[in-house]
Protein backbone atom coordinates (compact mmCIF):
# COMPACT_ATOMS: atom_id res chain seq x y z
CA UNK A 1 0.00 0.00 0.00
CA UNK A 2 1.72 3.17 -1.19
CA UNK A 3 -0.33 5.53 0.72
CA UNK A 4 -1.24 6.54 4.03
CA UNK A 5 -4.70 5.55 5.81
CA UNK A 6 -4.98 9.58 7.08
CA UNK A 7 -4.54 10.43 3.59
CA UNK A 8 -7.75 8.26 2.73
CA UNK A 9 -9.38 8.82 5.36
CA UNK A 10 -8.79 12.61 4.27
CA UNK A 11 -10.22 12.02 0.80
CA UNK A 12 -13.00 10.02 2.04
CA UNK A 13 -13.56 13.57 3.95
CA UNK A 14 -13.40 15.85 0.95
CA UNK A 15 -15.72 13.52 -1.01
CA UNK A 16 -18.24 14.08 1.79
CA UNK A 17 -17.82 17.75 2.11
CA UNK A 18 -17.84 18.13 -1.98
CA UNK A 19 -21.11 15.81 -1.79
CA UNK A 20 -22.58 17.92 1.29
CA UNK A 21 -21.68 21.34 -1.14
CA UNK A 22 -23.33 20.25 -3.57
CA UNK A 23 -26.56 18.96 -1.72
CA UNK A 24 -26.62 22.26 -0.38
CA UNK A 25 -26.50 24.00 -3.11
CA UNK A 26 -29.70 21.50 -4.26
CA UNK A 27 -32.24 23.38 -1.52
CA UNK A 28 -30.98 26.52 -1.89
CA UNK A 29 -31.92 26.17 -5.39
CA UNK A 30 -35.15 24.26 -5.14
CA UNK A 31 -36.42 26.51 -2.45
CA UNK A 32 -35.21 29.71 -5.01
CA UNK A 33 -36.43 28.29 -7.86
CA UNK A 34 -40.26 28.01 -6.16
CA UNK A 35 -40.10 31.38 -5.47
CA UNK A 36 -38.79 33.06 -7.95
CA UNK A 37 -41.20 31.01 -10.33
CA UNK A 38 -38.22 30.23 -12.33
CA UNK A 39 -38.10 26.81 -14.34
CA UNK A 40 -34.56 26.40 -15.51
CA UNK A 41 -33.09 26.49 -11.97
CA UNK A 42 -35.64 23.72 -10.48
CA UNK A 43 -34.45 21.64 -13.88
CA UNK A 44 -30.96 21.97 -12.95
CA UNK A 45 -31.71 20.75 -9.21
CA UNK A 46 -33.09 17.86 -11.10
CA UNK A 47 -29.78 17.62 -13.18
CA UNK A 48 -27.70 16.95 -10.68
CA UNK A 49 -29.49 14.75 -8.76
CA UNK A 50 -28.06 11.73 -10.28
CA UNK A 51 -24.31 13.46 -9.79
CA UNK A 52 -25.36 13.18 -5.91
CA UNK A 53 -26.38 9.27 -6.50
CA UNK A 54 -23.38 8.77 -7.73
CA UNK A 55 -21.14 10.28 -5.34
CA UNK A 56 -22.79 8.02 -3.00
CA UNK A 57 -21.91 5.42 -4.41
CA UNK A 58 -18.49 6.03 -4.85
CA UNK A 59 -18.46 7.33 -1.19
CA UNK A 60 -20.12 3.91 -0.04
CA UNK A 61 -17.07 2.00 -2.17
CA UNK A 62 -14.80 3.95 -0.53
CA UNK A 63 -15.87 3.52 2.83
CA UNK A 64 -16.40 -0.12 2.68
CA UNK A 65 -13.29 -0.77 1.07
CA UNK A 66 -11.10 0.80 3.97
CA UNK A 67 -12.83 -1.27 6.03
CA UNK A 68 -11.92 -4.51 4.56
CA UNK A 69 -8.31 -3.48 3.64
CA UNK A 70 -7.59 -1.03 6.92
CA UNK A 71 -9.70 -3.21 9.69
CA UNK A 72 -9.70 -0.30 11.90
CA UNK A 73 -10.70 0.06 15.36
CA UNK A 74 -11.55 2.90 17.98
CA UNK A 75 -12.27 6.36 16.18
CA UNK A 76 -11.22 5.14 12.86
CA UNK A 77 -13.79 2.78 12.88
CA UNK A 78 -16.02 5.14 14.16
CA UNK A 79 -15.16 7.71 11.42
CA UNK A 80 -16.09 4.99 8.89
CA UNK A 81 -19.48 3.92 10.30
CA UNK A 82 -20.07 7.81 10.61
CA UNK A 83 -19.36 8.47 6.52
CA UNK A 84 -21.16 5.19 5.62
CA UNK A 85 -24.30 7.03 7.62
CA UNK A 86 -23.79 10.70 6.71
CA UNK A 87 -23.20 9.46 2.86
CA UNK A 88 -26.98 8.12 3.05
CA UNK A 89 -28.44 11.02 4.81
CA UNK A 90 -27.32 13.07 2.12
CA UNK A 91 -28.07 11.09 -0.33
CA UNK A 92 -31.62 11.38 0.89
CA UNK A 93 -31.51 15.27 1.79
CA UNK A 94 -30.84 15.45 -2.40
CA UNK A 95 -33.60 13.63 -2.90
CA UNK A 96 -36.06 15.79 -0.76
CA UNK A 97 -34.25 18.52 -3.02
CA UNK A 98 -35.24 17.36 -5.98
CA UNK A 99 -38.83 16.78 -4.40
CA UNK A 100 -38.97 20.69 -3.78
CA UNK A 101 -37.83 21.20 -7.61
CA UNK A 102 -40.59 19.17 -9.24
CA UNK A 103 -43.06 20.46 -6.36
CA UNK A 104 -41.58 24.21 -7.71
CA UNK A 105 -42.17 23.62 -11.09
CA UNK A 106 -45.77 21.92 -10.79
CA UNK A 107 -46.96 25.04 -8.88
CA UNK A 108 -44.88 27.40 -11.53
CA UNK A 109 -46.67 31.03 -11.74
CA UNK A 110 -49.68 30.53 -9.33
CA UNK A 111 -50.24 33.39 -7.04
CA UNK A 112 -50.30 31.26 -3.90
CA UNK A 113 -46.34 30.87 -3.94
CA UNK A 114 -45.78 34.39 -3.74
CA UNK A 115 -47.12 35.09 -0.21
CA UNK A 116 -45.43 31.97 1.45
CA UNK A 117 -42.57 33.96 3.29
CA UNK A 118 -42.15 31.26 5.86
CA UNK A 119 -40.74 28.52 3.81
CA UNK A 120 -37.77 30.79 2.29
CA UNK A 121 -37.20 30.83 6.49
CA UNK A 122 -37.25 26.83 6.57
CA UNK A 123 -35.04 26.68 3.52
CA UNK A 124 -32.45 28.88 4.88
CA UNK A 125 -32.87 27.66 8.91
CA UNK A 126 -32.44 23.78 7.71
CA UNK A 127 -29.49 24.92 5.08
CA UNK A 128 -28.06 26.41 8.04
CA UNK A 129 -28.04 23.24 9.98
CA UNK A 130 -26.60 20.80 7.59
CA UNK A 131 -23.74 23.54 6.93
CA UNK A 132 -23.43 23.70 10.58
CA UNK A 133 -23.61 19.51 10.89
CA UNK A 134 -20.89 18.87 8.48
CA UNK A 135 -18.53 21.89 10.07
CA UNK A 136 -18.56 20.00 12.66
CA UNK A 137 -17.65 16.86 11.38
CA UNK A 138 -14.57 17.89 9.70
CA UNK A 139 -13.85 19.74 12.85
CA UNK A 140 -14.70 17.01 15.39
CA UNK A 141 -16.67 19.61 17.00
CA UNK A 142 -19.23 17.68 19.05
CA UNK A 143 -20.92 20.76 21.00
CA UNK A 144 -21.43 22.96 17.37
CA UNK A 145 -23.08 19.36 16.67
CA UNK A 146 -24.96 20.00 19.38
CA UNK A 147 -26.58 22.97 18.68
CA UNK A 148 -27.80 21.91 15.25
CA UNK A 149 -29.83 18.96 17.75
CA UNK A 150 -31.67 22.92 19.11
CA UNK A 151 -32.62 23.79 15.96
CA UNK A 152 -35.58 21.26 15.69
CA UNK A 153 -38.81 23.25 17.54
CA UNK A 154 -37.68 26.40 15.52
CA UNK A 155 -38.10 23.96 12.23
CA UNK A 156 -41.59 22.82 14.02
CA UNK A 157 -42.65 26.35 14.76
CA UNK A 158 -42.08 27.35 10.93
CA UNK A 159 -43.51 24.30 9.69
CA UNK A 160 -46.66 24.90 11.64
CA UNK A 161 -47.28 28.28 10.61
CA UNK A 162 -46.63 27.24 7.14
CA UNK A 163 -49.30 24.75 7.42
CA UNK A 164 -51.85 26.93 9.14
CA UNK A 165 -51.57 29.82 6.92
CA UNK A 166 -52.08 26.70 3.79
CA UNK A 167 -55.08 25.59 5.59
CA UNK A 168 -57.00 28.52 5.92
CA UNK A 169 -56.25 29.16 1.79
CA UNK A 170 -57.76 26.05 0.79
CA UNK A 171 -60.48 26.53 2.90
CA UNK A 172 -60.98 29.80 1.48
CA UNK A 173 -60.65 28.94 -1.69
CA UNK A 174 -60.73 25.77 -2.60
CA UNK A 175 -59.77 25.79 -6.17
CA UNK A 176 -56.11 26.64 -4.40
CA UNK A 177 -56.07 22.96 -3.10
CA UNK A 178 -53.72 21.34 -5.26
CA UNK A 179 -51.29 24.13 -5.35
CA UNK A 180 -51.14 24.39 -1.39
CA UNK A 181 -51.08 20.78 -1.31
CA UNK A 182 -47.71 21.02 -3.05
CA UNK A 183 -46.63 23.70 -0.50
CA UNK A 184 -47.92 21.59 2.24
CA UNK A 185 -45.10 19.16 0.76
CA UNK A 186 -42.02 21.57 0.28
CA UNK A 187 -42.57 22.69 3.74
CA UNK A 188 -42.67 18.58 4.48
CA UNK A 189 -39.47 18.20 2.73
CA UNK A 190 -38.11 21.39 4.06
CA UNK A 191 -38.70 19.35 8.00
CA UNK A 192 -37.01 16.15 6.79
CA UNK A 193 -34.17 17.81 5.86
CA UNK A 194 -33.85 19.28 9.20
CA UNK A 195 -34.27 15.81 10.20
CA UNK A 196 -31.77 14.29 8.18
CA UNK A 197 -28.75 17.30 9.65
CA UNK A 198 -30.17 16.28 13.14
CA UNK A 199 -29.07 12.50 12.06
CA UNK A 200 -26.24 13.74 10.89
CA UNK A 201 -25.67 15.71 14.07
CA UNK A 202 -26.26 12.91 16.40
CA UNK A 203 -23.52 10.72 14.48
CA UNK A 204 -20.95 13.62 14.92
CA UNK A 205 -21.13 13.55 19.10
CA UNK A 206 -21.32 10.22 18.57
CA UNK A 207 -18.23 9.94 16.39
CA UNK A 208 -16.25 12.39 18.36
CA UNK A 209 -17.16 11.90 22.00
CA UNK A 210 -18.52 7.93 21.57
CA UNK A 211 -21.66 8.91 23.61
CA UNK A 212 -25.02 8.14 21.66
CA UNK A 213 -27.43 10.67 21.73
CA UNK A 214 -30.05 9.63 20.05
CA UNK A 215 -33.31 9.32 20.67
CA UNK A 216 -32.77 11.80 22.70
CA UNK A 217 -30.86 9.65 25.04
CA UNK A 218 -28.71 12.22 25.94
CA UNK A 219 -29.12 16.28 24.62
CA UNK A 220 -27.98 18.15 26.97
CA UNK A 221 -25.32 20.98 25.83
CA UNK B 1 -13.13 -15.03 22.38
CA UNK B 2 -15.62 -17.95 23.40
CA UNK B 3 -18.11 -17.76 20.49
CA UNK B 4 -17.50 -18.59 16.90
CA UNK B 5 -18.08 -15.22 14.51
CA UNK B 6 -21.08 -17.06 13.07
CA UNK B 7 -22.75 -17.67 16.40
CA UNK B 8 -22.58 -13.77 16.67
CA UNK B 9 -23.44 -13.06 13.25
CA UNK B 10 -26.47 -15.31 13.60
CA UNK B 11 -27.29 -13.31 16.62
CA UNK B 12 -27.16 -9.77 14.81
CA UNK B 13 -29.64 -11.02 12.24
CA UNK B 14 -31.83 -12.47 14.64
CA UNK B 15 -31.95 -9.27 16.14
CA UNK B 16 -32.62 -7.58 12.80
CA UNK B 17 -35.55 -9.95 12.55
CA UNK B 18 -37.15 -9.37 15.57
CA UNK B 19 -36.86 -5.62 14.91
CA UNK B 20 -38.48 -6.13 11.68
CA UNK B 21 -41.17 -8.31 13.20
CA UNK B 22 -42.33 -5.47 15.55
CA UNK B 23 -41.63 -2.78 12.70
CA UNK B 24 -44.27 -4.90 10.21
CA UNK B 25 -47.09 -5.01 13.31
CA UNK B 26 -46.85 -1.20 13.96
CA UNK B 27 -47.33 -0.55 10.37
CA UNK B 28 -50.58 -3.09 10.15
CA UNK B 29 -51.90 -1.84 13.60
CA UNK B 30 -51.20 2.09 13.10
CA UNK B 31 -53.79 1.80 9.54
CA UNK B 32 -55.86 -0.16 11.99
CA UNK B 33 -56.13 2.21 14.31
CA UNK B 34 -57.17 4.55 11.78
CA UNK B 35 -59.61 2.42 9.75
CA UNK B 36 -61.19 1.42 12.85
CA UNK B 37 -61.04 4.39 14.69
CA UNK B 38 -59.27 2.77 17.66
CA UNK B 39 -57.60 5.12 19.95
CA UNK B 40 -56.16 2.01 21.73
CA UNK B 41 -54.43 0.59 19.11
CA UNK B 42 -52.97 3.62 17.85
CA UNK B 43 -51.37 4.32 21.66
CA UNK B 44 -49.90 0.82 21.48
CA UNK B 45 -48.23 1.53 18.05
CA UNK B 46 -46.64 5.11 19.90
CA UNK B 47 -45.87 3.06 23.07
CA UNK B 48 -43.47 0.42 20.75
CA UNK B 49 -41.72 3.41 19.01
CA UNK B 50 -39.55 3.90 22.16
CA UNK B 51 -39.02 -0.06 21.86
CA UNK B 52 -37.68 0.11 18.31
CA UNK B 53 -35.82 3.11 18.73
CA UNK B 54 -33.62 0.91 21.96
CA UNK B 55 -33.59 -2.08 19.52
CA UNK B 56 -31.66 -0.39 16.57
CA UNK B 57 -28.80 1.44 18.92
CA UNK B 58 -28.66 -2.25 20.20
CA UNK B 59 -28.08 -3.47 16.65
CA UNK B 60 -26.01 -0.86 15.88
CA UNK B 61 -23.70 -0.88 18.76
CA UNK B 62 -23.71 -5.17 18.12
CA UNK B 63 -22.53 -4.30 13.78
CA UNK B 64 -19.93 -2.26 15.22
CA UNK B 65 -18.66 -4.31 17.63
CA UNK B 66 -18.16 -7.44 15.84
CA UNK B 67 -16.61 -4.96 12.65
CA UNK B 68 -13.96 -3.80 15.55
CA UNK B 69 -12.97 -7.38 17.19
CA UNK B 70 -13.50 -9.36 14.05
CA UNK B 71 -12.47 -7.39 11.28
CA UNK B 72 -14.14 -9.43 8.90
CA UNK B 73 -13.33 -9.25 5.04
CA UNK B 74 -15.92 -10.11 1.60
CA UNK B 75 -18.85 -11.25 2.64
CA UNK B 76 -18.92 -11.13 6.54
CA UNK B 77 -17.93 -7.07 5.47
CA UNK B 78 -20.80 -6.62 3.15
CA UNK B 79 -23.36 -8.71 5.74
CA UNK B 80 -22.29 -6.40 8.50
CA UNK B 81 -22.57 -3.26 6.58
CA UNK B 82 -26.08 -4.24 5.17
CA UNK B 83 -26.92 -4.60 8.93
CA UNK B 84 -26.30 -1.34 9.67
CA UNK B 85 -28.18 0.14 6.99
CA UNK B 86 -31.10 -2.17 7.35
CA UNK B 87 -31.38 -1.45 11.14
CA UNK B 88 -31.49 2.43 9.61
CA UNK B 89 -34.33 1.77 7.43
CA UNK B 90 -36.39 -0.13 9.79
CA UNK B 91 -35.58 2.42 12.39
CA UNK B 92 -37.65 4.98 10.01
CA UNK B 93 -40.36 2.74 9.31
CA UNK B 94 -40.95 2.57 12.75
CA UNK B 95 -40.90 6.04 12.82
CA UNK B 96 -43.47 6.42 9.94
CA UNK B 97 -45.56 3.73 11.54
CA UNK B 98 -45.82 6.14 14.29
CA UNK B 99 -47.20 8.94 12.17
CA UNK B 100 -49.44 7.13 10.91
CA UNK B 101 -50.73 6.49 14.77
CA UNK B 102 -50.81 9.97 15.86
CA UNK B 103 -52.76 11.18 12.42
CA UNK B 104 -54.94 7.92 12.99
CA UNK B 105 -55.15 10.17 16.33
CA UNK B 106 -56.18 13.07 14.73
CA UNK B 107 -58.70 12.07 11.98
CA UNK B 108 -60.13 9.88 14.99
CA UNK B 109 -64.29 9.45 14.11
CA UNK B 110 -63.88 11.88 10.91
CA UNK B 111 -66.28 10.22 8.65
CA UNK B 112 -64.41 10.80 5.50
CA UNK B 113 -61.79 8.00 7.01
CA UNK B 114 -64.13 4.95 6.08
CA UNK B 115 -64.04 5.59 1.85
CA UNK B 116 -60.47 5.31 1.86
CA UNK B 117 -60.22 2.28 1.39
CA UNK B 118 -57.03 2.46 -0.81
CA UNK B 119 -55.16 3.09 2.25
CA UNK B 120 -55.55 -0.28 3.67
CA UNK B 121 -54.38 -1.71 -0.15
CA UNK B 122 -51.34 0.86 0.62
CA UNK B 123 -50.64 -0.87 3.77
CA UNK B 124 -51.21 -4.41 2.81
CA UNK B 125 -48.71 -3.76 -0.40
CA UNK B 126 -45.89 -1.95 1.70
CA UNK B 127 -46.05 -4.49 4.43
CA UNK B 128 -45.79 -7.70 2.15
CA UNK B 129 -42.90 -5.50 0.24
CA UNK B 130 -41.28 -5.06 3.74
CA UNK B 131 -41.72 -8.79 4.71
CA UNK B 132 -40.22 -10.21 1.28
CA UNK B 133 -37.28 -8.29 1.55
CA UNK B 134 -36.57 -9.06 5.28
CA UNK B 135 -37.09 -12.63 4.24
CA UNK B 136 -34.42 -11.87 0.93
CA UNK B 137 -31.92 -11.24 3.44
CA UNK B 138 -32.14 -13.84 6.08
CA UNK B 139 -32.19 -16.39 2.88
CA UNK B 140 -29.79 -14.50 1.40
CA UNK B 141 -32.02 -14.37 -1.40
CA UNK B 142 -31.28 -11.90 -4.97
CA UNK B 143 -34.49 -12.62 -6.71
CA UNK B 144 -36.96 -12.22 -4.10
CA UNK B 145 -34.85 -9.08 -3.32
CA UNK B 146 -35.52 -7.86 -7.02
CA UNK B 147 -39.36 -8.74 -6.53
CA UNK B 148 -39.68 -6.22 -4.21
CA UNK B 149 -37.60 -3.23 -6.09
CA UNK B 150 -40.61 -4.29 -8.99
CA UNK B 151 -43.38 -3.25 -6.47
CA UNK B 152 -42.85 0.40 -6.95
CA UNK B 153 -45.03 1.17 -9.57
CA UNK B 154 -48.12 -0.29 -7.65
CA UNK B 155 -47.43 2.29 -4.63
CA UNK B 156 -47.38 5.31 -7.00
CA UNK B 157 -50.62 4.34 -8.44
CA UNK B 158 -52.32 3.32 -5.56
CA UNK B 159 -51.12 6.68 -4.08
CA UNK B 160 -52.38 8.87 -7.18
CA UNK B 161 -55.65 7.49 -6.52
CA UNK B 162 -55.42 8.19 -2.93
CA UNK B 163 -54.54 11.57 -3.61
CA UNK B 164 -57.38 12.53 -6.53
CA UNK B 165 -59.91 11.18 -4.59
CA UNK B 166 -58.89 13.67 -1.89
CA UNK B 167 -58.64 16.31 -4.04
CA UNK B 168 -62.15 15.90 -5.14
CA UNK B 169 -63.18 15.66 -1.45
CA UNK B 170 -61.32 19.04 -0.68
CA UNK B 171 -62.43 21.09 -3.34
CA UNK B 172 -66.38 19.65 -2.72
CA UNK B 173 -66.38 19.90 0.91
CA UNK B 174 -63.81 22.55 2.16
CA UNK B 175 -64.64 21.73 5.55
CA UNK B 176 -63.28 18.22 5.55
CA UNK B 177 -59.31 19.79 4.33
CA UNK B 178 -57.30 19.48 7.55
CA UNK B 179 -58.42 15.21 7.77
CA UNK B 180 -58.15 14.79 4.47
CA UNK B 181 -54.62 16.06 4.90
CA UNK B 182 -54.23 14.05 7.44
CA UNK B 183 -55.14 11.14 5.34
CA UNK B 184 -52.31 12.37 2.45
CA UNK B 185 -49.99 12.31 4.82
CA UNK B 186 -50.63 8.92 5.48
CA UNK B 187 -50.82 8.17 1.95
CA UNK B 188 -46.95 9.87 1.86
CA UNK B 189 -45.98 7.98 5.11
CA UNK B 190 -47.25 4.63 3.58
CA UNK B 191 -45.33 5.29 0.12
CA UNK B 192 -42.02 6.12 1.99
CA UNK B 193 -42.07 2.54 4.28
CA UNK B 194 -42.33 1.31 0.52
CA UNK B 195 -38.93 3.33 -0.42
CA UNK B 196 -37.37 1.92 2.80
CA UNK B 197 -38.65 -1.62 1.66
CA UNK B 198 -36.69 -1.47 -1.32
CA UNK B 199 -33.53 0.50 0.19
CA UNK B 200 -33.47 -3.32 2.09
CA UNK B 201 -34.53 -4.91 -0.86
CA UNK B 202 -31.18 -3.20 -2.84
CA UNK B 203 -28.92 -3.69 -0.01
CA UNK B 204 -29.86 -7.68 -0.08
CA UNK B 205 -28.47 -7.87 -3.53
CA UNK B 206 -25.67 -6.26 -3.03
CA UNK B 207 -25.06 -7.96 -0.11
CA UNK B 208 -25.65 -11.45 -2.26
CA UNK B 209 -24.06 -10.34 -5.05
CA UNK B 210 -21.85 -7.77 -4.34
CA UNK B 211 -23.90 -5.85 -7.15
CA UNK B 212 -25.02 -2.18 -6.67
CA UNK B 213 -28.90 -1.99 -7.83
CA UNK B 214 -29.06 1.50 -5.87
CA UNK B 215 -30.44 4.39 -8.24
CA UNK B 216 -31.83 2.05 -11.40
CA UNK B 217 -27.99 1.04 -11.79
CA UNK B 218 -29.52 -2.45 -12.68
CA UNK B 219 -33.23 -3.14 -12.39
CA UNK B 220 -33.28 -6.69 -14.10
CA UNK B 221 -33.85 -10.02 -12.60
Amino acid sequence: MLRHFTQELEELNQKLLQMGALVESSIHRSVCALMEQNQDLAEEVLRDEPIINRMEMEIDGMATRLLALRQPVARDLRLLTAALKINTDLERIGDLGAHVAKRALHVMHLPIVQQMTDIPKMESLVRSMLHKCLDAFVESDADLARTVLLSDDEVNMLRDAVYGELLETMRREPSLVPAAIDLIFVARNLERIGDHATNIAEDVVFLVEGVDVRHHAKLSA
